[in-house]
């Protein structure tokens, strides 16, 4: 196989298999090449992957080692992502009764989705996560965008058990903004004791959704090793339950009766 | 910007933007190269892309024209994923009490949950689809996983109203198993009048829910393009409600009492 062959199919293996190790041999038997025109491959491949702000190929090197993709979105490429996003949230037609924001289109559109995930991956991209824990419904397809670039599975909790799911754990906790009771359940199987886990949702208000999911991860014996929110809003930062969390967008309006809405980037920009 | 750094650029891109047309002109101006080169890379990419049985890249002609990736999984990839996922799902720990399965720990594997997607996308592949439908919750990644393989959005019917859906069109109907009136429910603003949809969910017995989101398309006067189902149960064959699917697997053995599993590929891998 021709070097720009093997650059086409290489590029595609890497970005397929994120954050697993392979080994030279392995490239050289698949490729049916010499480890040097492979390690020459690996270069490339890097050098381009950093300009093009996607993130790297590292080395470890010795009989244990190899190379695996380490997805890395640069600050600039998820500003921009972000600016895109907000100029389609700020558009008052969204405005719901009760000053809700229609997010379902922005969340159901695979481009949007994915390039969250790419930023979500490189916000956490320092701590072990065995598992994305999300909640049904909307937390589910950004938690699939971030375990797909992080390479760990992902769990669904949910609001009521299910025969499909098997013995269950439940927990009720208080909403925060409407301070009803309600019921997280989750699957006994679906979590290792001791897990590293790092829980997604879609929008935060008071927390107390994301409180839950934390009381319930305190079940499982899981270790919360992040919080991710897309976006949190602005007017309940007195009455918050959670503080150590990372969002990527901030409403810090949101007025039904004066159709005004603005969006900002989150915390993890602040930074 | 040299052909090997190119390679590796276009590769990221192409898979990135799905059944998208871009102009050479783009690619020209993008990596500052000659429209000769350019179309040399496209042939390149092309050609490995069919070999690694991932798709191709189509080009159309003149002013209005351009290349564009069509993913295309071959027939031959298909039956390994699905021989992979058999393989994983024949463990009679997965029977669970009144004879159902869990998958859940599946479809939360996102190496899976992408694979399967690719299957679904070539088997609609014929198929213009303006959305991707799927009932809340199990569906979700698979929905995703389609739709970000054929570039278009999902939308997610819901079982119960949300505040954050604004408006919303419902219908009952009966479950096929339960023999329950249950509910359905979805945005009004989420489908445009005569939109092309594609339906998707992850496990089929008699077909009511499929039948049930079926009937709320038609509310929406969407033509169903297509209908994919994971898996479906073999025993409910003469009750089924639907006809006209696509399942990727068939569970044709799951008994409790002696547990044992069998699971076959489904009738897209018949014809």
């Amino acid at each position: 196989m021709k070097r720009s062959e093997r650059l086409v199919a290489m590029t595609n293996f890497f970005i397929e298999n994120p954050k697993q190790q392979f080994s030279l041999p392995f490239f050289v038997e698949q490729y049916d090449a010499a480890k040097s025109s492979i390690s020459e491959d690996i270069d490339i491949i890097d050098d381009m992957f950093q300009r093009m702000g996607i993130g790297r190929l590292t080395t470890v090197p010795g009989a244990a080692g190899g190379v695996q993709y380490i997805p890395d979105l640069s600050k600039n490429m998820a500003h921009q992502y972000m600016n895109d996003l907000i100029e389609r949230l700020q558009d008052s037609s969204r405005i719901l009764p009760g000053g809700y924001i229609y997010m379902s289109d922005v969340l159901g559109d695979p481009k949007f989705v994915r390039q969250i995930g790419q930023v979500f991956a490189s916000a956490f991209q320092d701590q072990h996560i065995d598992y994305v824990v999300t909640v049904a419904t909307k937390g589910i397809p950004l938690a699939y965008a971030v375990a797909q670039v992080i390479g760990a599975p992902v769990v669904i909790i949910r609001r009521d058990p299910k025969v499909t799911e098997g013995s269950t754990v439940s927990i009720n906790y208080v909403s925060g903004s409407s301070r009803k009771i309600q019921t997280m359940v989750l699957s006994k199987r679906s979590i290792e004791e001791g897990a590293n886990v790092l829980i997604l949702d879609d929008f935060m208000k008071a927390g107390g959704t994301v409180q839950g999911m934390m009381n319930l991860m305190n079940e499982f014996d899981a270790n919360v090793q992040g919080i991710g929110v897309l976006a949190e809003a602005d007017d309940e930062d007195e009455d918050r339950k959670v503080h150590n969390y990372t969002s990527l967008l901030k409403f810090t309006e949101l007025d039904e009766v004066k159709q005004s809405i603005n969006v900002e980037k989150g915390n993890y920009f602040q930074s």
